[in-house]
């Protein structure tokens, strides 16, 4: 497979980073041919502006997935947007490796999603969910975060972590068609010590020995809805 | 009341922007202070990093959450943080308008709730959820979105908008204390005439004066769990 990691992590030493670098040895031990975008040390830009489009369809109003498609198109994409989807395009498998802030990715990654995952090409029209450009590609996240198990489950002070991670991993990587693999998830990863550490990344390493085998999470599919994406039934199937 | 508007749209004409002008204007009409923050406008940075702290407490590893803490002590969080940061301290309601990319908000602000929300002041410790440091403050988010309503409701292909909203209205502005009114949601906009547009922006304006008798959203509450968070009944009630 060809495989993308997309990391960010301001620490380089950070135990994140150590995931990253786990994935990487990894996958290419495997005989995957891994690229991987470190957002930090790449100095990402992630606002999406004007200035992402050599060419503007319409100089006096930026409508920004228009001006995705147009650019697309004349090959006027800003490079940095051009050389990430090129990354994206080729890979099989994704992995995307982040810190959770706010139960979300850090901003520097959020702005990749923003910019990268263009309209026309990852999603548009009527193509998204298992109609999206990206179908045939698998995603996962591989993530850290300060709280126990126990406070991330339903009935948890937070909730089921998959409920606070659905923009993610229904919104973003299931909406553009991608088969999206069950979260890596370290937990309380500030508060513990050497030995968890490398129990944690002992368990990253079988989590990715076992890719093929792990069942995608369900989302809805297109053939469930009319042509005004009304459900079909009563959607007590989603 | 002072207010604070922090909002982020490429695009001054959009009607996003229309948004954040009439809240401007109404809630100004009702003798309230506020102030904006136009992300775009400013040139927000919104990428986290050790560049946000004049003197580091541990120079050669960024924990980020611990610098936030210490800098703030000393007064030496980097000055477009700080500035922020004043504004959101002094503001009794805060609304965040802005267009929703990929089910959550676009980078930029991302970052601002990145960067600003600082440990220590805004929660930190067990101080979060009913207990956290913004307790007192209202919330609201005022967002545009392609969407038509029946596409996010339960049993819609994308499930209730409020679920996708989940990592800011509960993991983020509940999460810090703040009482979270619902949500004003411009449905289809990229697709919708001007008529239509004018009667939204009434719509806003109606919202905008029943601030006072909305009803803040439910979220957990820090007497439901014991000094681990574990739930003291069967979190049933969450």
């Amino acid at each position: 497979m060809n495989v993308l990691i997309v990391h960010a992590h301001h620490e380089p030493q950070s135990f994140n980073a150590a995931m990253k670098d786990l994935a990487l040895a990894e996958l290419r031990a495997q005989g995957h041919a891994v690229e991987l975008s470190d957002l930090y040390d790449m100095g990402w830009n992630p606002v999406a502006s004007g200035a992402d489009f050599g060419a503007r369809a319409n100089p006096d109003y930026l409508v920004y997935a228009l001006e995705q498609r147009e650019n697309y198109k004349r090959r006027t994409l800003a490079p940095d947007i051009q050389a990430e989807l090129d990354k994206l395009l080729r890979a099989d498998f994704i992995i995307f490796n982040f810190p959770v802030y706010w139960f979300s990715m850090p901003a520097i990654m959020k702005g990749w999603i923003d910019r990268v995952l263009i309209s026309g090409v990852c999603y548009g029209g009527m193509r998204f969910y298992d109609q999206g450009g990206l179908a045939g590609k698998k995603a996962m996240l591989a993530i850290t975060i300060g709280g126990r198990p126990h406070m991330l489950v339903d009935g948890g002070i937070h909730g089921d972590l998959n409920d606070m991670l659905r923009p993610i991993l229904r919104g973003t990587l299931a909406y553009t068609g991608m088969a999206v693999l069950p979260p890596f998830v370290a937990h309380h990863v500030p508060y513990i010590g050497q030995d968890e550490r490398v129990s944690i990344l002992e368990q990253y390493r079988m989590h990715l020995r076992s890719i093929d085998t792990l069942k995608p999470m369900q989302f809805a599919s297109m053939a469930q809805f009319d042509d005004k994406l009304y459900p079909l039934t009563d959607g007590s199937h989603i």
